[in-house]
């Protein structure tokens, strides 16, 4: 089995575009779905949302949060009360202005002029305001807050370049929404959430990210402070995995959510948002995926182990006792634990050559695969490929052939063992592509200029500016095709000047290109 | 505490749509958004839909189904290919024409006349279309069926007359794809999926169903069969809980669904889908509530066993030893197995009186509340309810005091109690609300005028007459506010003609007012 038979037609160090393409159609990921802008999410794909749904959610009720479901439509006058927020959103939302169709003279289905609306509606691209009006009438007395709410629900923005869960115009997500009796408590709880979604992309994706606050010009319209985890792709750009916002009074005073304190007078709440979607997906692709397809985290794959009983299908018999041995050996693995769950194990039944089989597998992303042909089972043995390790010197397919009995006790480690492999040649990759010793705006422009590919992060030190000082940084910064990622939590200045200013640097902060 | 207290306002007997819209909101389920048809399903309504999803979603999962999500936007083009469905559904879309808001001259927001969208999107009412288009794509060859798929997803359809959970213009479901090599298994696999929502209906929600298939005139737009689940709720009317529909190779010859056989000719596939929706939710509610709120199956409740401290609110000491007497009852409890899957219990600590709170959950429907003052701590025991039998002969709340040991034991089996006793209930209602005498369209009208409250369902023998001749019949049935519920599936006729024609008689129906 040679390894050009199945290796994916590009290769990252050519076309990291394209290869990321390719992944997600090799590994029947998604796929366009002829609709503008929207995708069809496959089951694979889908299967690693749902894990990633399921333990999210898990973290969301944890900490307090219940889940609901709010109207997709959202009226237009409630985009007028937020005025920063509509300049925000007005530009990318689908919006309803019929409810019935008619066929027209010659025969083409078309709205109903009859049927307009008298109020269009906008299909959601994010709940804060519908949300909002809720809370107003749920909350009364300082006794019903904090309130805590949480939904899974697809929104709309109107994108004019997409890419498969990185950017299309319907994505899913999960937006949290929470008021609070005062700022601390609504500043503390917007770093709750964002601790969870580091750990949720550290611990469950594998994937290593930086977790600070987002400067004042990539705030989420309307918010007071947006915070986010910020990840390292392969090609070096950095994708923004998840946000928290912290909304201040803005909301409360827009949609009159207020409360009467312990001392009896009305106060607004504080509120929050937060919310991360399909496009961790795209960073899962980007961070794991190799020259071979999809590389999956143990802890986020729909199947952990795959077996395939390799058939012949001259001697039924033989067959059967293959297949036989295969589910033996299931039954095996799904009583054990790996990465806190059940192992999730299938052997794959389906028509198709084995051989050919265990390469989808493997483009998948799989993080075990397991052989079982005839000499295997006469041996009592089975043939075993980790995905994170699939290569041996050789420039064969790393098979061990553990007895059956063997594979069944080691396999859960094993597991665990990908797992942490992933995440630390992640983080390992991230830190060795993050420079620090750039002082100067020259030496910046000439690092990006000298490294066109995968140049990867600086971290700078900078005096904060605001206002006009702060879109100045962003345009001098955008001629060189970068961003102000974040200000990461734990990063006071040393004893340099701020690389835009001059002056006295107060923060280190990142700086990158981006999706 | 008297009866008066805590009772409902409206009881079933007097006003049983008042009743209705009473529980949901005593309830805290759901309430209407402003939204015109939209509601907002609030944390106890959508944590029971959490669990029929949980629990439907296995059922679909191992009947070797794969869950994806396709586009909310279906191109009307993609409407113009099927007929038949178009016109069921064209009347009642969601239509989106721009893609952008701009402000105008007097500062309001409105669509912007320059994006407006070459073709108009409509927001799914459902999926066939669009899932055919795919389908198409994916199917080459019979290696590749069947092709078996679902999604859950939000879908809208406007409504003129809307009723939470049961009629709303947006709601939840799942719908569920399929395309096979012929008729047969096609037709099987409609059925296949109509025995699973029987059973999840009967064993999940604990609400008898009679599943059988609808007349031609009921049919999904589209369809060749069409088969439903019909509960009786407690006003005698039925309720479509579900539907699964045979469609032949209609969406086949629309999409072009076609794969290559055995012989290597091409052929069409035959295509099934079915669906159920947050309807169930109201079916719920007018099978199990009554006079004093909701009464949720314990399969389905987000919490089966809510444990209540009686806290003073002036030893502090005092009242930790009870809320600790109360974990470790919860703790206990954790560790038991009802219905299958482990207890789902909490202490709830919030604000608010310990017997104001009772009545909440007793609103709610919690199947257990458990109750734990200073005095039941002293005494080692605790006071439980049972939400199927709370008021004993006396007229007071039936409170037992088992020790908490006891408790720990025995709330498990009380629960599966519970799960079968709500079941017993409704079919045992049901059973004797469901009239066979009739044999004449005159007894049949004096039948319903006579029993206006509450009168059931009738079964009647027909020649299943079609076209127009069953025009007729439904126009007749009309008058009396009837439709034709389903054919049982084991119904064959009794020795009696036709009620509607006089012909001999070949089926057995449900003849109900319906939901």
């Amino acid at each position: 089995m040679s390894n050009i038979r199945h290796a994916l037609t590009v290769k990252r160090a050519d076309d990291f575009a394209a290869w990321y393409q390719e992944v997600i159609s090799a590994a029947d990921m998604a796929e366009e779905s002829g609709v503008r802008g929207c995708m069809v999410i496959k089951p694979w794909g889908y299967g690693i949302w749902e894990r990633v749904q399921y333990l999210l959610d898990q973290r969301i009720k944890d900490t307090g949060h219940d889940n609901c479901y709010f109207p997709i439509f959202i009226p237009l006058s409630n985009f007028e009360r937020e005025a920063e927020h509509v300049d925000g959103f007005a530009k990318e939302m689908a919006v309803v202005t019929h409810h019935r169709l008619i066929t027209n003279g010659k025969g083409r289905l078309v709205p109903d002029p009859e049927a307009k609306l008298e109020e269009p509606l906008v299909v959601r691209p994010t709940s804060e305001t519908i949300i909002g009006d809720a809370m107003a009438r749920w909350v009364q007395s300082w006794r019903d807050l904090p309130l805590k709410l949480n939904q899974w629900a697809n929104v709309v923005r109107w994108e004019m370049r997409t890419r498969m869960f990185l950017r299309t115009s319907e994505f899913l997500w999960q937006e949290g929404h929470t008021a609070h009796d005062g700022e601390l408590e609504a500043k503390e709880h917007t770093l709750r959430m964002l601790e969870v979604y580091r750990a949720c992309a550290e611990e469950d994706l594998a994937m290593p990210v930086i977790a600070g606050e987002k400067p004042e010009n990539e705030r989420f319209p309307g918010a007071v402070e947006t915070w986010s985890i910020e990840a390292m792709m392969q090609d070096g750009k950095a994708l923004q995995a998840g946000t928290s916002h912290y909304l201040g009074t803005n909301f409360s005073e827009a949609a009159g959510i207020k409360f009467q304190n312990q001392d009896g007078d009305q106060e607004l709440c504080h509120t929050t948002s937060w919310g991360v979607s399909t496009r961790m997906i795209g960073g899962v692709i980007m961070t794991h995926g190799d020259d071979d397809g999809l590389r999956v985290p143990p802890t986020i794959a729909p199947w952990q182990v795959v077996i395939l009983p390799m058939l012949r299908g001259k001697d039924e018999a033989a067959d059967a006792a293959i297949v036989d041995y295969c589910d033996s050996l299931k039954d095996s693995l799904k009583g054990t634990v790996a990465c806190g769950e059940k192992v999730r194990v299938m052997v794959d039944k389906s028509h198709g050559k084995a051989a050919a089989k265990r390469w989808d597998w493997v483009r998948k992303g799989a993080p075990v695969v397991v052989e079982v042909g005839s000499r295997d089972m006469d041996n009592g043995v089975v043939s075993l490929l980790r995905r994170d390790a699939l290569w041996a010197e050789s420039g064969k397919p790393d098979f061990h052939a553990p007895s059956k009995h063997d594979a069944a006790e080691q396999i859960p480690a094993m597991l665990e063992e990908i797992q942490t492999n992933l995440f630390a040649e992640a983080q390992e990759r991230r830190d060795a592509n993050i420079t620090r010793d750039i002082t100067t705006m020259d030496q910046l422009a000439d690092f990006y200029n000298d490294n066109t590919q995968y140049p990867g992060w600086v971290e700078v030190q900078w005096s904060k500016p605001t206002g006009a000082a702060l879109e100045q940084v962003v345009e001098q910064l955008k001629g060189l095709k970068l961003t102000i990622r974040n200000v990461p939590m734990d990063a006071a200045p040393i004893d340099q000047p701020c690389i835009f200013t001059g002056d006295t640097a107060v923060e280190r902060i990142y700086v990158a290109r981006a999706y």
